[in-house]
């Protein structure tokens, strides 16, 4: 059994190099990053945004294969791969047989080209904590583990729940189609023996961008399972109810993803879009403001019933077409934009920034926002929440880039604490364990600079932790 | 007495934990930091550039009540306390009471949130080193804390000229209405018992701007004041009138401050747009044009009358309208946005930028400038100068951030040296302390790294704590 | 006889202070980014793009004036000069006289104004690795200096050939006009007594841009020099068989700069664009299209001929109308904008970004892309390369950004290598030297903070400064 599952992070395996992982070098402030991490790393896992499937819980199927486990559904791990020059053909099943041995070969050969990528931290994370293998993966390597991880997942405390339960996971939020039955977390909540929450997140996007190609189809959907009119009131009563749906099965934020962000009010106008963006007739300006009107139309719900506004701005997906159309979306080839947050989210800041009990928690691919946008409107607005850092900077220096950049103008207490966001189950674990060592190496520092005191730093990682995210997403 | 009083900052002080405050962790690196720091911490303050009213001085009053003081008056305290649930309304004196107690024991309650922040920082170093306060704030200190920081102020050593003394301030520039009568620095200047300089600065933002709400009537108030008649021309010559006034009570620079950057020659067109702008009849580009051209006038002028022209751009005041209505401007509710200067001020230094004994300092809130824009700009042309790290970017991290981008490309010499443009007068030698800590910090690392020679460093700090501000703004 | 002309870099030199130097302040990390630089410090240079003429080498003319080779010729250094107020008049020949020691003594007397900049650290290197001379420069040691240096460069083993030997460079490439007769290059490849490779560059801006003064007489000499037709057939004709003499001459990479970067297709409207661009009736706008046409057709070109496409956008060149007019290009009033790539250069890679063989490096002076695009773009798709930090980003610390920036995302194996882009012949080897000692230093805090192994690091640095210059250039 592995260190993860059986011992304490406090434990014995603290006596390896690797327990000072990402620590300051200078020898003094990393005592101090190392107190402060060990009086977190024990804290349950909050994780409130992220795109774990609630079957994978409910159902608790033993995982099969290491390579779809670890490898092939991972688009930031065969997404690097592609780059090196490895075709999506030899990473997926073909033949009828699996991936197999054959994609998890190419990625050993390759493994020297993930060294200082944040995925490559996660899956040798991954593998010492949950497998508790530390050879290092490559070409001698690859059978010797591949057995290993593959005898590990037939026992039972490898199967889902079981490692629910070992990563010491509190709370799960999934994302979910609005039209989503949620009976996955109608099964888990109902279920006994299943002592976590998983919950639903409500992710609207495609019924609100009268650009996605199945815009119609989905509107046409949402109306017929709610039975609301075909009319524009008919279409956000729709919403409502789904929200209301959500909010029954336990969900407590809506996600909205959105390339370029821009938040419009149409008024009156609005109801003339909706039926010319069902007829398909929009411009793609028009595409824009409605999709700018709608995003203004979620946040007035939100102030309504609770939910949580959480904004993913800045990517644009599906970059190669040719890619999109062979292997579909998810496919490691979106990429980030500029963002911009101070007159594009005005609108939305206007109507419902300082209304009690709204929660609004802003994303960002673009690093420059954060100092010059994100920290200044949540170190004014109480609605405002900094979100972790997100994506392609969710990863060791940028998430220090990120606290030294919003700190010093919003403090610790505008932030959402740690999101993870990730489909990747088993790095859970890393993931988080990676954000507290951050954290700890970032107060550490400020702890030795003067600029904050010992007891305050202690009571900081903490709050960043286990109370923040419990606040701000209403937990 | 505290120790900022009585004691040099290398006295016996020093030998606390706070002595090193953000220098670097490294051992050694501290240590030649601390060298660096102590040859520079007993210069003489230079303020070339800040919000203190002159007023203050001249009726050299006792301060009253530690909240107005501390907090109220100091929008960067403010607008965290509202971000975190405090309502303005609980700051403000109200049923006829001062804010006083009621408002500090807010402050102290939410002490935590202002942890790692510029703000926190610097009320703490006020607390320590103007009041010799040590005890941290929070709900059991504040009334201790409260009481012996009002009794401090009811002490003569307390009042703002004996103050101004005990920081050791050589010269203070206030920032002031084109139409001030500036008697109150003409007071100062003709009182003997006032050994400081207090120099006005033009500030005609309001009077440039044709979408400013009283635009029409403060260029008429313009006209009025100086006889000029009523034209373009005589507009021109009304803002040469007040420059030519201000540079008589002192002034050396003249301030712009500007949401959206940008440079325009309205040429031979400017006339009819002067006309058109009092007359309110600009469309919101035409505005935008007039003021583009308006700042290539006022740098036009600089160049005759050798006021050196500071350039504030990127910021979005007043982005809460209800905050706006309700409490006024400056209530911590503006927002910087993007900034480029390359293309936008290009017209700018096409004119003037070549010319000798022009000075024109660029300042920014956005980051990415630094090395993108401004550094480039100023290794090349002699006129422009980098503008110290303004506003949210005035604060430890940001500040070496700033250094670590210009430097390469534009040296030490190029850089207008600190500007706290404050209007928290007892936050002002805090805040030239932590500059020079700063740049004692940054160059002990490039003394270390090879790549600054230790006599060198020396000479730079003391170049960009006194010869530098000096230099730049012609004092 | 100097250090780098007869000792090993892991010679008895290493003793000094300077031995450290760019390595990390911490003593561990420091030994350890020791231990890496000396594992690559011996490697030949490979110089796969830069602007050292080839007539240089041909020649073998031994350098005769100090100041022109280390001074005039270097817009970096004469840029901040002239900031700091020094006239490009006294930095050329006058009278008749050579600029020489008048301008020596500029430089000296200027010399505080360079520290802690990236040409301070160049010349500073250059006069100790290459001259052996350690003395600081000043207005004191000017005249010893310069008597020291002009000394020097009499001796045969100062001679362009013998340095390039005695620098161990391998690969040097030359930028040039595609109408160039690489005479030169020619010459130097069939001379037996020279060993090294020094290959042309096909760099075609002015033949692409409509809005270049010159375009219509360049490109009536390109079809002269070829007898392609007048028509666009005959002027992509035209390009292609220049770049086919170019690629018999030896070289590997098409070189593109462009400021504001697009590509467009224009399909069957190039021919139309073609002809009204030659008959300069092309708007500012249509220019624009044009320029972002030929850039697909450049990237078309290179995906048959397989010359690596490397892209340098985003710099506004000869921002002082007055300083082109009077001195014309290249003097140091090139100005960075911002730069996007993920939408702009996405028909280019649309077309080729999937194909086998085709590498495109992405440059850029605008800091913000490295995180948010060009590493997403460079982690996914397998044609792209991330060039290394270029221009004002050249330069110690902003490598380290470069590299903090990048690598969580892309990895170490999606990184062009070095390039050091400089007409400074004898700075060539103080750049590589620095780029080796900043990998070694971002390398080993990696280490030390457990994210990449021992053995791994050292296989990276080889392959950073050795294996992947030479695959991504094809050499």
């Amino acid at each position: 059994m592995t260190d993860l599952l059986t011992t304490s992070p406090s434990g014995a395996e603290r006596t390896t190099v690797g327990d000072d992982r990402l620590f300051p070098v200078d020898a003094h402030t990393r005592g101090l990053a190392r107190d402060l991490y060990e009086s977190v790393a024990d804290l349950p896992i909050i994780s409130p945004h992220g795109h774990v499937p609630a079957a994978l819980l409910r159902k608790d199927h033993p995982f099969e294969d290491p390579t779809e486990l670890l490898l092939s559904s991972d688009h930031y791990v065969t997404r690097l791969l592609h780059a090196n020059g490895v075709s999506y053909d030899d990473l997926r099943p073909a033949d009828g047989r699996p991936a197999g041995r054959r994609a998890w070969d190419l990625l050993a050969a390759h493994w020297h080209e993930f060294a200082g990528t944040a995925s490559g931290y996660w899956l040798e994370r991954t593998f010492e904590q949950v497998f508790g293998l530390t050879e290092e993966l490559g070409s001698d390597s690859a059978g010797r583990l591949y057995t290993a991880i593959e005898s590990r997942l037939a026992e039972p405390a490898f199967r889902p729940r079981a490692l629910f339960d070992a990563f010491r996971i509190d709370v799960l939020a999934t994302t979910d189609d609005p039209l989503d039955d949620l009976a996955d977390h109608a099964a888990l909540r109902d279920d006994a023996s299943f002592r976590g929450r998983v919950l639903p997140t409500f992710r609207p996007d495609r019924y609100l961008d009268p650009e996605s190609p199945s815009f119609a189809a989905d509107v046409a959907r949402l109306h017929e399972a709610t039975g609301a009119p075909m009319t524009f009131a008919g279409y956000r009563a729709a919403l409502e109810a789904r929200r209301a749906y959500f909010i029954d099965h336990g969900a407590v934020s809506a996600d909205h993803g959105i390339a370029d962000l821009l938040v419009v009010d149409l008024g009156d106008q609005a109801a003339a879009f909706y039926d010319r963006a069902v007829g398909g007739s929009l411009s793609s300006g028009e595409a824009r403001a409605f999709r700018g009107h709608m995003l203004l139309e979620m946040g007035r719900m939100s102030a309504r019933d609770g939910l949580v506004m959480t904004i993913h701005p800045g990517v644009r997906r599906n970059h190669s077409s040719a890619t999109f159309e062979r292997f579909g979306a998810d496919t490691g080839n979106d990429i980030p934009i500029t963002t911009r947050f101070t007159d594009e989210i005005r609108p939305l800041l206007e109507e419902i920034g300082l209304l009690p009990d709204v929660h609004l928690v802003l994303f960002s691919v673009d690093e420059t926002v954060y100092s010059r946008e994100i920290a200044p409107l949540a170190g004014f607005y109480p609605s405002v929440y900094i979100g972790a850092p997100w994506w392609f900077l969710d990863a060791p220096d940028a998430g220090l880039r990120f606290r030294s950049a919003v700190t010093e103008t919003a403090g610790f207490y505008r932030h959402s604490g740690f999101i993870d966001d990730t489909r990747a189950f088993l790095s859970i674990p890393a993931r988080h364990d990676m954000s507290r060592r951050l954290d700890a190496s970032f107060l550490a520092r400020l702890v030795v600079e003067g600029r904050v005191r010992p007891a305050a730093a202690r009571r900081i990682i903490h709050d960043l932790t286990d109370t923040m995210p419990r606040e701000v997403f209403k937990l």
